[in-house]
């Protein structure tokens, strides 16, 4: 569930309902101070990861693992929601944080931990460059996170989206500028179609 | 490889190369009427589908089956170029055709063929809006492309484009404006990565 | 009467203008808290939907019925004001919310109320999606609201805005974003011109 | 149908279904010079009116009267293609042309068969003013058809669609630009929903 | 002087400077109230208007008078800064108020004010149309200026900008958004050239 | 006139009732190649500059001098249209080409022109800076034409008209991109009201 | 390193580890004021100009002498945090303040300093004209930097950085809106490669 | 001197004027191949590459080494009038083509070209990620030469621009779109100030 926009009392109700008619992972994103301590009073046991809720969260499985990959420290918040949601249905994870373009050491110092994830998920903001990097030394599902971290010419995200779709990587896929639940649920369909 | 740019005789070096240094298939997308013509003939052997050549096809190969499916008959050309990747290394395809959203009941009649597909593929132009639908029907991975079809405020694609990356059906991913190449890829990298 | 960019005075004053030299409804739209205040201080009797206040509301009437449809939660203050307008008017109103396209089961459950509603106006944000399909069940008139609901490529609505303008449903037509007023009005032109 | 990025022989194919499946007019949008040629041997009988094809064309009813208003020349062509939808269904039309805002005695001049008529299309381009000028004059249903005439800053038609879209005069409604054909079926579905 | 991101000593060390070294008007455009508090304290004599502050205003001369004409009540604070300016620097100024065209009787009641002024300043928001029509009622030169009134596809005032400079009048000239000061200087650039 | 979205007929015939129906000039602007042909045969006697054509031009005139300055060569047919406009109302023209602001000396050579004519109209492309020079260094009115030359990110003209739009020098007033006839009636509207 | 989007926290211990493992500046740009409380605390030592904080910073150097031009006053801080990176590197730097093209005189004053310099970065937010100026006025290097300084048509520095990127200066370039501290490290790169 | 825009003739004249008038290098740029065949006939002696024609060109000089990169075949034709330019001025260029940031092993084999040169001109379509990569592998001064290689999402180069503008790599400098000469004149600013 999504909560800008939407009443506490609309999300407290939304959350009990989901509680009660179901067995999987309840997850509110996006919440505000105000709306989170509303929940947490109405609806005890929730992990707070950020800005986002999750109750009932599955245990870790096995399966395919998740790379999950951030370019700069802040890209951090947008990659925490990923993997709030990620972890809440049991996907192993691995993060690999700080792999920025700029700096291809650091980058070239994690590539036996990138290659051999099963999925990649690639969150960068400025000119997003990496996805391309990462599609091209994988040739896993690479989904990438366009964010708005950087100012001026990253036009708030609208930058590295444009340049992840126009990624000379063949096969990288997008999601919306931040929105690092549509990646996890995107990770999510391909390994565990139906869990979602 | 990608024909636009190069001149024939790139085309045909290239080609060359990729036939000689390697076993799986060799294709060039986007080729003019021109370079089809010189490749035909410097390089014989190729299937050629709309402005798609294919050198080395594989067989088809039992395993996930992509659900190719298309808003109007005008996204055909986009959706062909797809296929064409998509067959030359071996993928069984589903091809459902003209299930835009402003005919609901075509598409409802072709819903059992929709959520059968392991991976779903939605080729639209004009608002788009065919990939949040599928979205919803399926649990399965869906990537969306985006075609310049349409006039005025299709804006050649981006409205489409923003639409599938706004979509309201979580985990939909989406690729470049008309590159049915690149969802073909992406596909590729779900199914049996390093084919590609 | 539009209230942003006018101050308090200004809009208490021309409401009692309005109240002097007429007799039907008296609308003042997008108030902000101060100018509700002193507005309800200066000109008892109105009612406040959201941030539209409405003096002289007529009865409800027979008449064409008005189909409101929102996509999610989150357009319900587009609805609302729209709604406002429209019984202010007393104009019959149908209204069916959270049909969004990407839980296809909900709007078809509802499509018999759908269906029946002479006039429909579809209040929806990220996509838009949802007009396109509305548009295609029914042969009534259509009225698209894009919100600015959503964030990132959702543009503050501009995706919304053009998704429904390109829409495959023939005959959709459109207001500006966030524009229930305008759709109210849309609406009472259709119905009762002259009214409004 | 559209027909742009259809082959003429799909054209002709889906003419024909239409022609056997129906008994309502068949109409073909924005047909070329070829297409019309292969359509005009296939399936005698058609008018042509423009780029625009219909057979089977209903007689001209009482009803509802239509005010197709343009406000230049150049908007003659989309008028045109929303005149012959019209036509086809029976409509009755009053066409009332060159009426822009910067010679406002012409279309004072205008102002009985303008505010007589039951629904108003407004066709124009450049800034798109007219709309909002014979929104203020008539109560009735205002459709307004953005075009691409004009240069430079007209930025092809995005200028008069915003233009009409941002309307100072409340619930006019706005279509896609240079889509008469949206515009003549807006119309249809407030005069005889079900027919288009 | 343009205030914005200028510190409040800055201001008052420029307008102490601009007061020693010359005769004629000083001027300060969009001050804070922070700076209008600094700046009356430490240069008294200045006459606020709105944001504007002004020294040593000139006495109101004969001349060509201008046409100071608003579509709306929110038009107001750039027409004030334009009226201020002008009233500066002594020049006769007709202000029109509320003539927006969605109102076409309250414009046509203004007719023989309009036609009269020798220079016109056209304020307007939303669409902008009222400048063509202006531009066509009157054969003296047109200053449009775009207003950032409205939301959603006002574009922040960007649609009444370009709609302003895709008017079908022609020769009507247009500044920036919201910039009054701008509209009057051209002003003064057509009667008292030097004077600014 | 504006010839483009007219046929060669409606053409002469707008041209025919113009010539007998007043004693003023009579021009068409941006005809084509075959549009220029029919005009000249149906009615003789025009002049042809560039693609403007004109009847019955006016003997030039004593009376303010408009300053007409291109900064390269490239913008000298839209800085053509407007001398063609001009002089065919008899206004006295004091032309000044290539003196963009790159070269600094050329422009500084010509300051005492520059300063002396009554009017300027700067038409320049790719930044269009030379409307900020020329509004510096004259108190004269400056109208601004931004023109389409240049490549990439002069985007076609509306680099140079958003320059323009908010140039640093005060009093600037703009018309669309390439609209060398809007410039010239702009000019008009100062030294001849009525005229035009 | 690039403060915003990083917690104090975050931002204490990177400039801890900076400063342990090497020898040179420390720099950290776009502090907040609480970053910068914390920071101060934690590191002693800093010199702070507006948001940037510097930790050891280098002895000025001769060398290449870098020309630091504004357009205006508000493009100060951009210029400041210019300023403060090439002076923690030890590079001279000469300074010309307030040259913006709508007062030539003012530039043409300084045409001494500015010919004398090195390299020139030059500072311009509204139209960003000063770049195609100066770029025409020296040989040497020319770094532009847009500022989102004005309002409106400024379009928060993307006017700026589409003009001089389409600059008639040939060989001028451009860094990001308000990116001072890219601009400094472009001369870094030009006068002492490796030290950055 | 830039062709498109002019005639043939003034080619013709403005080529034989700076012949006769120095003695360094003479360039046309862009031009077509008409003109190309005019000037070559004119003035005989030029060598053409691609669309530049070159006159009086230098020996090749010692000095710093250019390293000029591109990241496809497609980006060709940019690379080339860039490397026209600097061989007419003298400059040792080193090429290094086809290491776009997909195919890093290319890139890495390139490595030490990379390091040595003393400035660096990437050029590159689509994403333009490489220029992020050059600019942390190397301390040297980076220009930036968006292409509009590419299709769809590539925005006719527009997401190069951006996405080099808002690179990640500090002290990355960018040009226009498709602006190879004026890459090559920031190239020459660096190393032979006034040779341009």
């Amino acid at each position: 569930m999504y909560a800008p926009g939407k009443t506490t009392e609309q999300c407290t109700t939304i959350v009990g309902e989901l509680l009660e008619n179901g067995t999987g992972p309840v997850l509110v994103t996006r919440t505000s101070k105000d709306q989170r301590a509303h929940l947490a009073e109405a609806h005890p046991g929730a992990t707070t990861i950020g800005s986002l809720m999750a109750w009932r969260r599955a245990e870790e499985t096995s399966g395919p693992t998740v790379g999950l990959i951030t370019a700069g420290t802040a890209d951090g918040p947008v990659a925490d929601e990923c993997l709030g949601v990620l972890e809440a249905y049991g996907r192993p994870v691995e993060r690999i944080d700080d792999v920025g373009v700029a700096g291809l050491h650091r980058l070239l110092a994690e590539i036996d931990r990138i290659t051999s994830a099963d999925i990649l998920i690639v969150v960068a903001g400025m000119e997003g460059a990496l996805a391309s990097v990462i599609g091209g030394l994988s040739p896993a599902p690479v989904i990438a996170v366009p964010t708005s971290v950087g100012y001026g010419a990253g036009l708030d995200g609208v930058t590295a989206l444009l340049a992840m779709l126009a990624s000379c990587a063949a096969g990288v896929t997008v999601v919306g500028i931040d929105n690092g639940y549509g990646a996890a649920v995107a990770a999510l369909r391909m390994t565990a179609p139906g869990a979602q």
